[in-house]
């Protein structure tokens, strides 16, 4: 197997090498379209059950919506329109036929065009308030939790694996509330969710904050987000959550009879997360030898090598893998025997390290006289000997020990890449020297925020939930400030 | 509530009224196109749950392809593009612009037009195989046992809640092997992956068969379906496997070295269901008081309707039923407590009839005093008096009672309508006034295939597996037959 390039040679390099050699996705033939591979699949599932399962804890249900919206739909809500309708796959026809000049060929059928043209969905925003309208009639009617797992394409003209790509797999929540402060909490409490899941699933530290308006979601009053940061310190946008105000309510008349008899336009939220996750999940933990995968998200927690010269010691190592499969297997741990003769353990040793399965365990004769087995961390690339008699409760123990180690890793990275600087000078240079989240003041406005963007690439990233005030001096305008933001070049 | 049309009155009309009222799914906005809604997709969840650990049980695995297919994918396939290619949703260009003549319109930009059409796949066979060409290399890479779940779109003029819509929502399965029995095999597998899902998780008997020549998919040298009888009559084919033969690995070049070092063509198979399964369980269970639900299906299991005159007596069943709950939730019984005030008892029987809550507890001050409940079965409608203590229990076996009831119900109905008919007159006639599946003659050719849907709108279902033979003379071209195929009108 051909190492990879590492990332410290070519960091965006190694990241395409790394998601297309552990077989987690590939491009395919279509522009900018990925094929998710079945391990690549595998732990989107895991992400995805996960999410589900505290979305529905928090009282949302799914439901499902059309692909196509009509483009007049966008033509209701002008910013959304604006920031959505602008780069996408737009179906005109309804039938192809047989080429009469060359029966072999295909051609678009004149006869076959719409009345209207059809916008492949960029998000769901109009559809569904479209569809709200004729469910929503009382306050009796309300709230409307739903979230939806689709695929949405956005027309991306440089698109990267996981990260930017033309279609993408993802859930969009959309609520529709009867008074403001109802849909300003519920589009916290989502925020919330996303950061626990990052948090304590994907052991990838996030940050909490409210988008600058030239960052915000097109049609929202206010975005939240979660932002992590990557090895190679650039920052990745998690998921978010939108206050959309009455905006939504007022473009697809969406108008119920509040509980003292008046009329009045619903409010609304909407959030996101998508297979980007992947990437995240990627860049946060793996590293040169492969992916880091936590225990939480991994397709396999644990593979067994035997180690053997002969078919009879393959036998008996056999008889004790058996039964080490078995509990673990009861404890609920994922495991696979990999007693394949075509490939020496060397090699597994490395695939298994490339597919970023937590923990290794090697079992040859010498093991099966000392009842041990030789048990190898992929996170941390350490090894030790430990005895095969209750070793299933060792590695629960070890599962939430990796976890946990992955995250304070994770943290200790980000903590240490994060700077707080007081001139536009140390602002360029952090920036230029080691990159991270940079905490410096900004005079709140969009010139100051673009000037900055413009010179540096770097962009307001959020302010914090719950920030510290702090006075201090804007660093381009040097106007006066009371808090810090986050900057970063973000992906 | 406004009853329902009954299924005697009109058929069609109940079935559509039904689906709407019941908050399963309603049309959108977009021709062809429905909205499932929370009630309806928590059924679907279901089902998509229960046969994707099916699909893991066998050994498959989940991936996930591209929405759109370039054009010149489906002239690969002839027999394929025939049938697929010709009615489908065509994206030409990606991009909208402002209309320069009304700011407030979106136009599509001709200078964005796509320099190959790319078609929403009704099918992902040509996108699938394209991708399985790299994958394969050696008779190691082989098999490749792959689904994926999806939505998909075909141009249908007459579109039906569920039945027929444009975009629906499927599994398709899509295998590559090295030799052909392995193909077949897995053909046949997965054939009864389907049946035993439809018959113990749906409750509804399917006769499994292979279709003619005429009905088979375009593309396959042989499809194996699941057919089930609905309410009315006809047959609704409620899933389908696929052996493609060497077609796919022809058309997209998908190549191996056997064993022996020879370069041959993969073999392939695909199968799939949709959210047509909604349609059938609605039609096969369902009565003129709305939704019939197996208990594995039905988002809540058992419905608590308090029956009280005074806060107080509310109160006092509060106590009981939140320790039933808690009981029940302990087996794993899905329960609903609806202690809403503002509608009476008598409502809410009539809303969980219609929404086909399979047991309905009803608790007063009188049940209170006797230590009992009213406990209804939405199946047959009957009531009984049953004790409090260990309710849990009885309910618990009650649901697998319901479970079997409904389905030897449907069984009956089914057996009871399947006539053999020894000629073309008698076939008319049974067709015309009783319906159901038709076993009769046939002379194995297309014509009379043909000639009998032509008059009398009635198709080969499918030639039942393990067929019992039979000599007996064809009904219109009066040639020798060895066996009974089954006829139906169907959906």
């Amino acid at each position: 197997m051909a190492k990879l390039t590492t990332r410290t040679e070519d960091y965006s390099k190694w990241y395409n090498e790394l998601v297309v050699k552990s077989d987690l996705a590939e491009n395919s033939g279509v522009r900018g379209c990925m094929v998710i591979k079945p391990y690549g699949y595998a732990i989107w599932e895991k992400m995805r059950d996960e999410m589900d399962k505290k979305f529905k804890e928090t009282g949302h249900q799914n439901a499902y919506f059309p692909l196509f919206i009509p483009k007049s739909y966008f033509e209701a809500e002008e910013k959304n329109a604006e920031g959505f309708a602008k780069e996408c796959a737009v179906v005109t026809h309804y039938r192809l036929k047989t080429d009469p000049n060359n029966p072999k060929k295909l051609i678009v059928d004149p006869e076959a065009k719409l009345e209207e043209e059809l916008i492949v969905r960029p998000t769901s925003e109009a559809i569904i308030w479209n569809t709200y309208r004729g469910w929503i009639q009382s306050y009796r009617d309300l709230p409307i939790l739903i979230n939806q797992w689709a695929n949405v394409v956005r027309w991306e003209m440089r698109t990267r694996l996981f990260l930017r790509t033309a279609e993408f797999l993802w859930q969009e929540g959309h609520t529709a509330h009867a008074t403001k402060n109802e849909a300003i909490e519920e589009t916290e409490k989502m925020l919330h969710v996303y950061a626990d899941f990052a948090e304590n699933f994907m052991a990838m530290p996030v940050i909490r904050g409210i988008k600058t308006e030239s960052e915000r979601f097109a049609g929202a009053d206010r975005t939240y987000c979660i932002e992590a940061l990557m090895q190679d310190g650039k920052a990745l946008q998690a998921g978010t959550s939108h206050f959309l105000g009455q905006n939504f309510g007022k473009a697809f008349d969406v108008k119920f009879t509040t509980n003292e008899g008046k009329i009045e336009h619903a409010w609304g939220t909407s959030w996101g997360t998508s297979t980007r996750l992947m990437g995240a999940l990627i860049m946060t933990h793996s590293d040169d030898l492969g992916l880091v995968l936590p225990p939480t998200l991994a397709p396999i927690q644990v593979v067994i090598v035997p180690i053997f010269r002969s078919d009879e010691q393959l036998e008996e190592i056999n008889t004790v893998v058996d039964k080490l499969q078995k509990e673990l297997k009861l404890k609920g741990i994922s495991v696979k025997y990999d007693d394949r003769k075509e490939n020496k353990p060397g090699w597994k040793f490395a695939e298994y390290e490339l597919k970023g399965v937590p923990v290794r365990i090697a079992i040859g004769p010498k093991d099966l006289e000392n009842g041990t087995v030789e048990l190898a961390r992929r996170d941390n690339l350490t090894k030790e000997t430990q005895p095969l008699e209750g070793l299933e409760n060792y590695i629960e123990t070890l599962l939430t020990t990796i976890q946990k180690d992955i995250y304070a890793k994770a943290e200790k990275y980000r903590d240490e890449n994060m700077t707080k600087v007081d001139s536009y000078e140390e602002f360029k240079k952090v920036l230029e020297e080691k990159g991270g989240f940079i905490l410096a003041h900004w005079d709140g406005t969009a010139e100051e925020e673009a000037q900055i963007q413009e010179e540096t690439k770097a962009t307001i990233r959020c302010i914090p939930l719950n920030n510290d005030l702090e006075d201090g001096i804007s660093m381009v305008s040097k106007k006066p400030s009371k808090q810090r933001v986050i900057f970063a070049k973000a992906y």
